[in-house]
């Protein structure tokens, strides 16, 4: 889909929503709508009475060639102010009446601080809170995007084969994660989605375990959670091995979560909702007698940011649509103990869910 | 400084405010008053009538180890919903009648989601904007803030001397980043502070050139700004080097940039304000007839976040105080040609400022 029938789209959700125009300043959406990458933006878009809908993008001198190569489409206008704030000024001077905005990325403060910079006479009605109508656009992936993410997903599983061959008893977390990364960006990564996991031994515990000093076990877990950035398009992948030779519980536990895992896979498709996926998985630990170890929602859409919707989490009732590509990360933590997450990226389809990231999760121990 | 002490400024902050208590939900204000490090928490501080002021950490059940473990010293309520609304309800049933809150780092979605979730009689009245009261204090480094922040400046200066060894004609910025990234977290680095900026021949005229495909040209400018996260705490550096033979004009404009850099490092000390400083450095430019192309301010705060306050730009009148660790970065871009940014990390001190970053600033030609 080509950036100004993405703004077409947008605009004409601003207009369902009531509103003339709509101020778009979530960096990811102003990206998504006008190519521009600059960590300073603010875009306008006004509702089109015919043809396309007007953009204009608010940014500043840093950004002066980069705004005018990446958004070659729309009006750039460097500012000396607040991005937001430039175009407040716009709106009062285009006798807009109506203009959504984000209120779920806007502060308190930035709302102030755009009524303070209008006529008094606009300070009230003008900004209208329409929620976040763009994210919410980019949930559903078009085929450039996709093409995108698998290119993404394929370089996740292209590493975690080769960190399998580097990891060895003594090595530090933080060392894994420098041999991941290293390859990443050799191999185009723009950047890691976020901070990557190492998660080993007792640490496999803690969900969110970062990469730390510890070093990997002679016998234990190793949790790697992790994901590259291509074209501003995130990936996102689990995967947890073994070292040495497993008791019975944690070789239990580990085929409970792949059970979990392989049906909250099986579960997702076009048309179901985002609950019904995560009870998919949830359930299978619960006939395990696990499911209290299981203290997360079992997955999110992912973008051109790690974490969008929908969130596929107990009782969510977003229904899931062709395009959608979400995370399924069934996990089980059993504190002082040992934890096991296995994470796909799947794609939903109009009859189920193309694993993007075909890495293998049979039990490897290494 | 511990953290009950931490803790008992920000309570008496809040209480100067006029509220009863304060409402923490920016992470690294978070983190600096608890040691918390999670990615989901609020924090409420009740001002203490008298001792220490009391602290309730509101987080879920992914991180129900973590919390107990890195905030002990405050209470840890499990929420099994958002964490700032579990706090209002904490709030209500305390019977808090004033609560302030920052409202630059509070969505009017968040704000509205918990006034929703209070008690009718309360919504109006209880939350109060105060402003960045935290993340203010935080401007201001203590001794083991202030160690940290050497240590990781320090690794920064030790890998900008290795990756000069490591740069030629054709290799890619991509392939730089990485060398330099892959160095760092085996240096246990915990992350980098923002994406890797390698920016290479006409590209070092952009002021945010983020490493790309690009290859270094056999004779331009390549202009290096990275930083280390250790212990949570950013460094900042830039330094821009030259391959090859460089014209009379490349050595000029980086005289200038380095004079301008060295001016504003000169007027840096507790008591001046930021514009000062800015105005010290851009002065410089001014007197060169170069100041039209450097389009950002001079420099900002730097700590448990990237970009703090205070802020050095044209004009500001922030005051400058001992402990504060402050960037000084001029920057010089002509569009098509080449660019040149130089920027040290300094510490504030009563009579001065002390480079945190002492990689040399000579011309450097490889």
């Amino acid at each position: 889909m080509s950036l100004s029938a993405r703004r077409k789209r947008a605009a004409n959700a601003a207009k369902a929503a009531a509103t003339d125009a709509l101020l778009v300043t979530h960096l990811p959406d102003v990206r998504w709508l006008s190519g521009f990458t600059g960590s300073n933006a603010a875009l306008l878009l006004l509702a089109p009475k015919s043809g396309a809908a007007k953009a204009v993008l608010f940014t500043d001198g840093r950004y002066t060639a980069q705004a005018k190569a990446e958004a070659a489409g729309t009006r750039v206008v460097i500012a000396q102010k607040n991005a937001a704030v430039a175009a407040c000024e716009w709106l009062a001077e285009a006798k807009i009446k109506r203009c959504g905005f984000d209120d779920g990325n806007t502060t308190v403060a930035a709302l102030k601080q755009m009524r303070t910079s209008l006529p008094a006479k606009l300070r009230r009605g003008l900004f209208e809170p329409v929620g976040a109508l763009v994210s919410e656009l980019r949930w559903i992936k078009d085929a450039d995007e996709i093409a995108t993410m698998r290119r993404a997903a394929a370089l996740g599983c292209r590493l975690f084969d080769e960190i399998l061959g580097v990891m060895e008893p003594g090595m530090s977390e933080g060392t894994v994660a420098a041999e991941l990364e290293y390859r990443a960006r050799l191999a185009g990564a723009e950047a890691m989605s976020f901070p990557t996991i190492v998660a080993s031994g007792e640490r496999s515990a803690l969900p969110h375990g970062k990469a730390s000093a510890s070093k990997l076990p002679k016998r234990g877990f190793v949790t790697l959670d992790f994901g590259v950035v291509l074209d501003g398009y995130c990936s996102d992948m689990t995967r947890t091995v073994h070292i040495g030779k497993a008791t019975d519980e944690e070789r239990a536990v580990y085929e409970a979560v792949l059970s979990a895992q392989e049906a909250g896979v099986a579960a997702a498709r076009a048309g179901i909702s985002s609950g019904e996926v995560d009870e998919a998985a949830r359930s299978v630990l619960r006939a395990h007698n696990l499911d209290k170890w299981f203290t997360h929602s079992t997955g999110h859409g992912v973008g051109l940011e790690i974490h969008e919707g929908p969130r596929l989490a107990a009782k969510r009732n977003q229904q899931l649509k062709p395009g959608m590509v979400v995370t399924i990360e069934p996990g089980v933590y059993i504190p002082g103990k040992f934890g096991v997450r296995i994470e796909d990226m799947v794609l939903v389809t109009s009859h189920g869910a193309e694993i993007l990231t075909p890495s293998t999760k049979a039990w490897i121990q290494l």
